[in-house]
C-alpha cells in the first residue's frame, strides 16, 4: 500500500483523493454483464495508480494455480514449514527494500451474448444450467481470465483479446510494442494455448490454433475450431498461429511446433507452411531442437520463435492417478519420479530446456536486444500446473509448480527489482485440495511429502482421470478408466508481486487490475481513450509495385487490431476494394509497432482515373485517406518503409502517395471531458459498419 | 510493507536489518516436529517488527473461512464483482489513509507425541495413514490453528494452548490481561468449542468442556472427554468451562449455555452449577435471553458472561442440502431463506443477538471499561461457517459469512483505525468449491446468485451430508442419509488487516505469526523469555481465615497458566501437602492478572512449628517461597488482596506471611545472550518434576 500512504497520509487528504479517484471504493454489487463487459468495467480498484514506474514487467502464471495448489506443492517439495525459493519470494515484505504487495484477485468471467453466432461454441458450454447466454459464469476458462489480464476487459470462456461480443481488445504486447519496448512470451503449454495466445492473438475461438485448425497440417480441422470469418481464406485476421507472426515479439518460447506445419490458406503466404512464413518474415525459428535453442543469441530484427515440443512440454515429473479409496495408499504414499522425456533434463550436449532455462534464455535474448533500453515485457507461463490437475495428475501439477518457481529464481538472478516489477498469480485455481484423510469416493492420491508424513490430495468433480503420460498434448483415457476431466473453480487466488508498482496488488482486487497495474507501471496506453490516441499518428501510403500491382502499407495504427479499407474510384464513388467487415475479427490485422500490409489483389487503376483509399481502425475509429495517382506521372520516390523490402527502384512504382489520420478539429489541451466526448464522436463515426465483403491482408 | 520501507529503504540497510533479524528470510525447508513445536518454532517471519503500535485489537475470525468459502459467499450474496461491506474492506489499500495488509498464511499442525498418553485421544485421529504420532499434518482442526494464533505455539489437532507435550501456552487474552488491557471473546458457537476455547483455557483434549464433559449437567461423559488429570477432582487445572471462569474476560458472549447446567466435581465450588459458580464470582450471567443480553450494561468488577443458546447459535439461514448430480437442480437453482430461530431476528422486544448485534455489545461494554484506556483485545468468530460447511450446507455456510461480515462492519461504526488494528483471517479452509457444472458424483448444490445466475458449489470429501436443520450443536444423520463429514483442507488461506501493524501479514506467513503481529501490536509478552519474565513480580502470601483453614493467596505470577506449589515441615522437612503434577494439566489454574488461591484443605500447623511453602510457576519456573509461621503472634494485619474477600479480620486471622519472587542473582543490564542464559537456567531449576500428589485448588 506505498503508493496510498505516500499519495495520502492524512484523512483529509484521503478524502480530496477519494473525490478524485471515483474508483477508491468497493465495487459495487450488482453490475450486469454489459457494465462489466466494458473495457476496465470489471476493475475494483479503477482509479487507483501507483506513484512508482517500472522499466521492465515479468508476469508470471501458473496456469491453474490457485493457494490450494501452491500448498500441494510447498507441502511436497519443501515441506509445510518450508518454502519455494523464487514463487515465495515475490511479494515477501521482508526480504527486500523494494516495493511489495500480495493479495487476492476474483476471476469469473461472462457468458457469450444470447443469439450471437460469434459466441455460438464455448469450449466450457457445460457452465451451471448450460445458460451461458448474457449470463455471469462464476467459474473462468484460461481464455476469458487471460484475456482479462491482458486487455483489461472482462470476456466470455473460449474468447482471446476479444470482448463479449467478438470486438477484439488491445493487449499488453501489442501496447508494450506501441511504446518502444522488447516483448517475450514464454510457455511450456503449446504457444497457441490460450494463457500465451492471448498475448498473440485475437480469436472468437480459442481453439483457432493454425489456418488448418488444431491439426499437425496434414489434415484441416478448421471449420470446426475457427470462426469461418477470422480465417484468412474469408477476409479474416487469421488463426491464433498467423496472428502470432503478426504480432511479432521479440521472443516467442513454448511448445505447439507441429501447429507451424500447417499450411497458409488465404493472405500473402497462401500455400506456404507457417514455419516457412515465419522464415521468409525474417524470424530466428527453433523447431523441437533443445541444442538450438540452448544457441540462440539476440540478432537485430530477427525475433526468435522457438518451438521446443509438437504439443505441450513433457512434464517434470512422471505422472500419478488418483483412485478410489484405498488403505493400502495410506501404507504406501506416492514419490514422484523425474520424467525422463522432460526437457529440463540434460541432454548429452548438456543443453536443457525446462521453463527455468527458457525464462533465462528469454531475459538474455530481451537484454541484448536495443528495445529493452526501453524496458521490457515479458510473459512466463507454467501451463501444465492445469493440464495435470485436469487429470488428477498430483505429481504433474507438484513438478510443474517446481519448474515454475524456479524460473523465477532464474529470473531473479537476471533482473533488477528496483526497476522490474514482477507479479506471480494465476489465471483460475482448480479442484485440487489437501485433505484430512482419503475421502469415501472422490478420487485422491496420497503422497509422501518433504516432511516425511503424508499428505492426501482429493480431486472432487470427476468420476475418472483422464490418463497422461505427462507427455501428450491432453490427457487421454486409459483404456481401462473412463473418461474424465477434473474442474477449474471459481475462488479468488493469490497474486503477489515485488517491485515497482507492486503495492497495486495488495488488497481484493480482479483480475482486469492486473491489466492496469502493468499497464501503469510501464506507463503503456491503458485506458480506452489513451489507446484510441494510439492511431493518431497512423499514416497510409499506396506502392505500386515492380510487377505494377498496387497495395497499401500502413503504419502508427497502433490503438488498433483490425483495420477496414475502401477503394473508391473518385469520379464515380463506386467502391473497387474493399475488406471484409462482416465480423469484428474480419478485415486487416494490424502489425503493432511494425508496417502493415494492404493487397488489393487485381486492383489495377484505370487510365486517368483517380481514386480514393480510405483506411480506418476498427478499434480506434481513426481514419486516414489518401487519394492518388495524385498526379500522372510525379510518383514519389522516397523509399517505402515497408518490412519485406518493398522499395521505390524506377519511376514506376514505389510510394504514390501517402495520407495521414486526420487530427481533431478541437483544439487540444481540453479538459477530460471535452476530449472524451470528441474521442466518443470519433468512435460512433469510425465504427459505422462497412458492408461490401472484398479483403486480401498480406501479412 | 510499510515498516519495511521505512525500516531499511536502501539496499545496505537491508543488508544491516537482515544481519541483524536471522528471521528475515523465506522459513527454511526440513523443521521436524521438535523444532516446529518450540514457541515461534513455526513462524515464518520471526524478527521482523512492525514500527506502529496498536491501542486495540480485534480479530474476526471466519471458522473455515478459506478463499473459497469467502468467494461462495460474495458470489452468493453480492455477485462476482460485488464486494462485503465490511469483510472486503479491511485490507483494503484504497480505502482510507491507514496501515493496511493482505497475504497468505500456513495453517498445518502437528502429530501427537508418540507414546504420550497426554495425546491418546485425537478428535481427528483418522488423518492420513492414522499415523499422527510425531508427525506434521498438512490439515489443522479448529483448536491447533486456534492455539496458534493464541499462543504462537504450533500444536497438535485437538490441543488447546498446550504445545504437543501438553504444556500450557500462554494466550493473548492472559497477555493482554497481564498488561491491564480489558479483553472480550465473542463467538456463534458454544463458548467451550475450539475458537473460543483458545482464549479461555489450556486443555489437552478440546472436548472437555465441563466438569460433566459434554453433557447438559443431567449426566457426565468427562472421562471420555477430559484427560483425567486435568479434572479439579483429581488435581486438574479443570475443564475448559471452568477455566474460562479462571481466565476471566471482561466480556465473554456466545453459546453453549446448557455445559454451564454441569456441576463442578472438584475445587472450593465442588457441588455448585458452573452457572451458580459464575455469579458467586462476579459475573453477569445471561442464559439464553436476548433481552436480558440487549440490556447488559458494564458493570465495575462484574465480567460479562452471555451465552445466548444452548449450543451453537441458530444460522441466518434455512440449511440446504447437497445432493447428487440431477439436471432439475440446474432448473431450480436454491435461494437461501432465513431461518425463523437465528437470534438476529427482531423478537417481540425490538431485540435481537446476530453477530453483529454481540460484536456491538462487546465493543460498547469494553469501551465503556475504564481498562480500555489502556486498550482492548477482542476475539470474534463466525463459527459454523465451518460447522455448515462440515454438513455441506452452502446456505447455512453463506448466512454465517454474510453475519461475519455484518459483524465487522459494525466494529467499523465502533472503533477508529488509527489507534485499532483489525485482523480478518480463517482457522483453515474447507471442501467447498464453486466449480464449472455439477460433478458426476461428489455432492453439490445449484444456488442462484444476486447476478441472477447459477452457481455450482460441489463438496468433494463425504458421500453424504450430515443434516442439520442449522439449529443444532452438531449436524445429525438425516434417516434417509448416511452419516458423512465434510474434510477441512490443508491449503494456505487470506489473511487481511487494517490499522496500526497491519501490514505484517503481507506476504506469506504461518498462522502462528499471527499470535506476534498481535502481540507486537499491544506490546505484549511475545517471546518466551518476556512471558517468563511476567512472573518476576509474583508474590505468595499464606493467610489464615476466620473459621481457622490456612490458605495462600498469589498475585503476579502473569508469565504462568499453572503453578505447582509444596508446604513443607522446616524443621523435618516432610512435605505436608502439595500440589499434583503428575501431567502439565495438573496443578492450580492462575487467574492471570487477579488473584489466584490455594487452599491446604486439613492442613493445620503443629504448636510451634514453622512452613516452609514453596510456590513455582509451572511456565516461568520462577519460585516464591515463603516462611510461617514468621514470628508467633506478629501476625500481620493488613488485608489481603483476595478477590473473593478474605480479608483479616482480627489477630487470628489475616495474612500470615508474604513472600516474592526471587531475583535473579546476575546483575541486570546484560546483553541479551547472558540474560536468556540466566533464564534458561531459571526455567531448568524450575522444571524438576514434583512428584507428590495431593492438590486443590480454589478457584
Amino acid at each position: 500500500m506505498k503508493h496510498q500512504l505516500k499519495a495520502a497520509s492524512a484523512a483529509v487528504a484521503a478524502l480530496a483523493v477519494m473525490a478524485a479517484f471515483p474508483g477508491m471504493a468497493l465495487a459495487q454489487d450488482g453490475k450486469g454483464v454489459a457494465e462489466l463487459a466494458q473495457h476496465g468495467g470489471a476493475q475494483r480498484i479503477a482509479g487507483v495508480y501507483g506513484n512508482a514506474t517500472a522499466k521492465n514487467v515479468i508476469l508470471f502464471i501458473g496456469d491453474g494455480m490457485g493457494d490450494s495448489e501452491i500448498t500441494v506443492a510447498r507441502d511436497y517439495l519443501h515441506g509445510v514449514n518450508g518454502s519455494f525459493d523464487g514463487l515465495d519470494k515475490i511479494g515477501q515484505p521482508n526480504l527486500n527494500t523494494v516495493e511489495t504487495g500480495t493479495g487476492q484477485y476474483t476471476t469469473f468471467s461472462l457468458g457469450a451474448n444470447s443469439g450471437d453466432s460469434l459466441m455460438a461454441k464455448n469450449a466450457y458450454g457445460s457452465l451451471a444450467g448450460g445458460k451461458t447466454a448474457g449470463a455471469i459464469t462464476p467459474v473462468t476458462d484460461s481464455s476469458a481470465s487471460g484475456s482479462g489480464w491482458a486487455t483489461g476487459t472482462k470476456t466470455y470462456n473460449n474468447a482471446v483479446d476479444v470482448d463479449v461480443n467478438g470486438n477484439p481488445q488491445l493487449n499488453l504486447i501489442e501496447l508494450a510494442k506501441a511504446k518502444g519496448l522488447a516483448t517475450g512470451n514464454v510457455t511450456t503449454a503449446e504457444i497457441q494455448d490460450a494463457t500465451p495466445a492471448v498475448l498473440e492473438s485475437h480469436s472468437t475461438e480459442r481453439s483457432c490454433y493454425g489456418p488448418q485448425g488444431k491439426t499437425d497440417g496434414t489434415s484441416s480441422n478448421a471449420a470446426k475450431n475457427c470462426l469461418a470469418s477470422q480465417l484468412k481464406e474469408n477476409g479474416g485476421i487469421g488463426s491464433i498461429s498467423e496472428q502470432l507472426l503478426d504480432t511479432r515479439a521479440d521472443v516467442t518460447i513454448g511448445g505447439g511446433s507441429k501447429y507451424f506445419r500447417q499450411t497458409a490458406q488465404g493472405g500473402d503466404y497462401a500455400g506456404k507452411t507457417l514455419w516457412d512464413q515465419a522464415k521468409e518474415r525474417g524470424y530466428q525459428t527453433v523447431e523441437n531442437d533443445v541444442d538450438a535453442f540452448s544457441g540462440l543469441q539476440y540478432k537485430d530484427g530477427q525475433p526468435v520463435l522457438a518451438l521446443l515440443s509438437d504439443g505441450n512440454m513433457p512434464t517434470q515429473y512422471n505422472p500419478s492417478v488418483a483412485t478410489k479409496q484405498d488403505p493400502a495408499k495410506d501404507e504406501n504414499p506416492v514419490e514422484c519420479s523425474v520424467n525422463e522425456k522432460w526437457l529440463g533434463n540434460k541432454n548429452a550436449s548438456g543443453n536443457s530446456a525446462s521453463l527455468a532455462d527458457m525464462t533465462s534464455k528469454a531475459l538474455d535474448l530481451l537484454q541484448a536486444n536495443p528495445k529493452s533500453q526501453n524496458g521490457f515485457f515479458l510473459q512466463v507461463e507454467g501451463a501444465s500446473i492445469d493440464k495435470q490437475d485436469h487429470n488428477g495428475n498430483a505429481c504433474g501439477q507438484i513438478g510443474e509448480t517446481d519448474d515454475l518457481d524456479k524460473a523465477i529464481s532464474a529470473a531473479l538472478e537476471k533482473i533488477d527489482l528496483s526497476d522490474t516489477l514482477v507479479i506471480v498469480t494465476a489465471d483460475h485455481a482448480h479442484t485440487s485440495q489437501i485433505v484430512e484423510s482419503q475421502p469415501a469416493y472422490a478420487l485422491s492420491t496420497v503422497l509422501r511429502t518433504k516432511d516425511g508424513g503424508n499428505m492426501v490430495v482429493s480431486y472432487g468433480t470427476s468420476e475418472d482421470n483422464l490418463y497422461s503420460d505427462g507427455n501428450d498434448t491432453e490427457g487421454t483415457a486409459d483404456a481401462s478408466k473412463a473418461q474424465g476431466n477434473m474442474s477449474h473453480t471459481g475462488t479468488q487466488l493469490r497474486i503477489a508481486a515485488s517491485g515497482p508498482g507492486a503495492s497495486r496488488v495488495d488488497g481484493l482486487t480482479d483480475q482486469t487490475d492486473n491489466f492496469y497495474t502493468i499497464a501503469y507501471a510501464l506507463g503503456l496506453a491503458a485506458d480506452t481513450d489513451a489507446q484510441k490516441a494510439l492511431s493518431n499518428d497512423g499514416t497510409v501510403a499506396v506502392k505500386k509495385a515492380d510487377d505494377g500491382t498496387y497495395s497499401a502499407e500502413l503504419n502508427g495504427f497502433n490503438g488498433d487490431a483490425v483495420i477496414s479499407y475502401e477503394l473508391k474510384d473518385k469520379a464515380s464513388g463506386k467502391v473497387v476494394a474493399a475488406s471484409n467487415s462482416d465480423t469484428p475479427v474480419s478485415g486487416v490485422r494490424v502489425a503493432t509497432g511494425e508496417t502493415t500490409g494492404i493487397s488489393f489483389g487485381d486492383f489495377q487503376p484505370a487510365e486517368g482515373a483517380s481514386y480514393t483509399l480510405t483506411v480506418t481502425g476498427r478499434q480506434s475509429g481513426k481514419t486516414a485517406s489518401v487519394d492518388f495517382p495524385a498526379a500522372s506521372g510525379t510518383v514519389d520516390k522516397k523509399p517505402g518503409a515497408g518490412q519485406n523490402g518493398e522499395q521505390g527502384k524506377d519511376s514506376a512504382s514505389g510510394t504514390v502517395a501517402e495520407g495521414q489520420v486526420q487530427k481533431p478539429a478541437a483544439p487540444l489541451g481540453r479538459t477530460g471531458a471535452a476530449v472524451i466526448a470528441v474521442a466518443l464522436l470519433a468512435v460512433a463515426l469510425g465504427c459505422a459498419a462497412l458492408g461490401i465483403k472484398f479483403a486480401k491482408a498480406r501479412r
